[in-house]
């Protein structure tokens, strides 16, 4: 759905839209639910790596859109994988659950797990009020993941960070009189500016960041207090607009495929959103 | 809520009821949320521990029936308790939630964390169809939870499975035609005791079993399959109906105010229910 598209039912554009966010389009689903599509990209991910469903340990999706209370998409995932040594859960950390799924997974391998799959998976279209052109134009479908394996690597250095204190900023399904996006755009986004920076100052250097995808304006700003140059943080949100917890595996994926991640190099990933929450982790690649 | 009082609007009894399910009565939320009974949980907490709420390095409640999409509850309880180091997310395994999230928790505590809350919070009262007589005398309303610390001891043994093949069996939220609960009450009962007993059978003996309280005559059955005496599998779901993540917490609250359970005794924790999904783990109290 382009902003054109959007415009032929709200009082927008695609100058309006491109301008402030950087988002061209973004993809609807329209069969699709949060579970076939991290379904999908458990099965690309297996098929890639040529591991065994039977050899996962453990299936983390994050989501902040599930399809169902129970069962979860996660359990969903393994039961039509037929990973029968795996356990599931969804994790719910909106924006940063990709992150905090990866910090998880990574204390399970640090355990006793040896294999796992960690899939963020949104459906964000159910939770628009398409009649709202604040927040219709910013959000997409799209799920996005990795499958992890133990090294004898330590834990891989994360910092993550809570702000429930400012829930209101940013609330989705809070009740029968407003089950959509609710959010204080500019409050948000001075946030993400103030606790995002905050994170990378705390974290170790990196060779490429790749930050949670909510708004090209925000994460050039971003860049700009880290002094780092816009080519180690790339975007995608013009294709995608904001996915929510899979906006960074699906630009992961990305810079992977077309080279701009090669192996060996170290990889910062931030999520941020709605909780509010903030969460970074260190990766090689 | 009385047996009784169902039996009002609903073609029951309290003798039916009771005979097939060993619940009498159960809690229903009037103002309270899944999020207010979480925090006030995790404030008594803090309280009986004299533990600080900055001390805290991360906190994780574990529901099926969230307030809101986001923020989460556990982002809200942090929030309220100004709990300004910890991070905090939800999971949703449903009825075996709080076994996974003592899973997630023990794995942080084997990494850099040092202290935390798993709390699990239900109002299971909104997801109940309330004309639906198989299902709406067996949900409660509730929350309970444990504040965990770092010790010396090695990872608890634990044993997480997921049977997403058989998801059809217990469903909440199917969407638009269906958003309340939907179970093959035989199915899951066979399901609970085939995979439940397996489970407890691959985990070392301990002093007593808390495991969910979903129904009386399963947890009878259980124990008789697994060759424990009743003394040691208790049960309260006659006061509360099945809480589901938060009736292991709740009872073992109750067990340890009442002297069932003393310190340094081996704990089982089992819950099982809508994924499908089985946890257990063994705790030293």
């Amino acid at each position: 759905m382009t902003n054109d598209d959007l415009s032929q039912t709200l009082d927008t554009s695609d100058e309006w839209i491109s301008q402030r966010t950087g988002i061209r389009k973004r993809y609807i689903a329209s069969t699709e639910t949060t579970y076939s599509m991290g379904l999908a990209v458990a099965q690309d991910l297996l098929t890639q790596s040529q591991v065994a469903p039977a050899a996962l340990d453990f299936i983390i999706v994050a989501t902040m859109s599930p399809d169902h209370l129970t069962p979860s998409e996660a359990n969903r995932i393994q039961g039509a994988l037929k990973a029968n040594n795996a356990y599931a859960f969804s994790v719910n950390v909106a924006c940063a659950g990709f992150v905090y799924a990866l910090h998880l997974a990574a204390n399970l391998l640090n355990g006793t797990a040896t294999c796992g799959l960690v899939i963020a998976s949104e459906t964000l279209s159910r939770l628009v009020d398409w009649q709202d052109r604040k927040t219709a134009v910013l959000f997409g479908d799209g799920a996005g993941g990795v499958l992890v394996q133990r090294d004898a690597q330590p834990l891989p250095i994360s910092d993550l960070h809570s702000f429930g204190d400012n829930t209101q900023q940013l609330q989705v399904g809070a009740g029968i009189d407003s089950p959509y996006f609710a959010m204080d755009g500019q409050a948000v986004y001075q946030f993400a500016l103030r606790e995002v920076v905050a994170s990378l100052k705390r974290m170790p250097p990196a060779d490429i960041y790749l930050l949670h995808q909510a708004n090209a304006r925000m994460l050039q700003a971003i860049a700009r207090k880290v002094h780092l140059p816009l080519t180690q943080v790339p975007h995608n949100m013009a294709e995608y607009g904001n996915t929510s917890a899979a906006s960074i595996p699906i630009l992961l994926h990305e810079c992977i495929a077309d080279g701009r991640i090669t192996r060996g190099q170290k990889l910062l990933l931030c999520g941020f959103g709605g909780g509010l929450a903030v969460g970074s982790i260190l990766l090689t690649y």
